[in-house]
């Protein structure tokens, strides 16, 4: 089942020329990581951060339309696939419609030294 | 031949886990960008984006390696190909020999309207 | 009567001390002024920027205490005193009753060429 | 005698209104910091960190005329006064002859725990 969050996009998000600055859709993504790990699989990356991390290790993502100020995206993250210590995601953006970006993403689970480990999370 | 900038990480590239936090990779890879095209092409951003933009339409990201506080990254700039109206840009980060990231991004020239023009850099 | 939006702590606003690097705080006010705007004045921000803007030309700020990973923070807003074409805003920020920081700043109304204009929000 | 850095403004810093997003002049102030701690003071950030932190505690700020995509910025900080944990600074940032804004700002050294600490710097 997809795990959507609803976004606006507000002033700090938007360029010069009046669209989202690319780089704010990926804190949009992280921040969708984020709430899916609290509300979806029970584990707040806060608390996770205590005994490990799960770096983005790679993301592929197409900006399909620009977004401007004011409109309300919905990103609805889909999780692809489950690894023994990764976990594959998909992130798609709409306003209405339109799709304004997907991501395809690979997290990793590591530990306190940063060397991938099993997941906990299930 | 390659366009190199250095980018030292500063405090505010870095999140909690003490590394670089992964849409701050975005940023500077931004930066990178804006440089080329005012340093090598002659078109500073800011005159552009008086008369069109450009858009990044697709990029696709590998994370190699972490990036911590004061490292120096070298981030190397390839101008892979260049179509009517996009431009094909390879962007490799290093420290020291280390890979740290690896990117392939689209941009597209567009006028005033946001409707995909030929490029006048050349 | 305060105006007040909640606001967690997120991975993205925390420096590698695991608090929040203060510039972020500045994007959290620039969100709740937005919020503000759209939903107390009826005027969002995003609708107000076709024929004016609503730069900050002050702000005083006094980081109280640190701000972690997960905390929720309440912002509150009051309107202080609403000039001619100025608007003199507090916003203090609460993690259950500890204040985490204080903020007083003045806005100014200004119409396209950036000269202050009265406002047209009242 | 002032420390200096130059910045120029890069299509990251601004915003839909084309000018300076304001919380970003606040990256440009912590740069600026980080730098003069490193340079002018010789303990990088990156080194202090290890065993303390240096959280900035007040910040007062004037935005006296806005800043455009391409201007150049000479940051000037003078270190007003050195307390026994703290450390008072005034930056400034000027396009050309026109101060573009003031700061001022308090910071204090604290250790591993947060305590406020005196000094190792000096």
């Amino acid at each position: 089942m997809p795990f959507t969050v609803m976004q606006k996009v507000l002033f700090k998000h938007c360029d010069p020329a009046g669209i989202v600055f690319y780089p704010r859709y990926f804190e949009m993504i992280n921040d969708c990581v984020e709430a899916f790990f609290d509300t979806s699989l029970g584990h707040p990356i806060e608390v996770l951060l205590r005994t490990g991390g799960v770096p983005t290790v790679r993301i592929d993502t197409t900006f399909t339309a620009p977004s401007r100020h004011g409109d309300m995206l919905e990103l609805r993250l889909v999780c692809e696939r489950i690894g023994r210590t990764s976990l594959n995601l998909n992130i798609t953006a709409r306003c209405a419609r339109e799709i304004r970006f997907q991501a395809n993403s690979t997290l990793v689970y590591v530990d306190k030294r940063g060397a991938p480990a099993r997941w906990k999370i299930t």
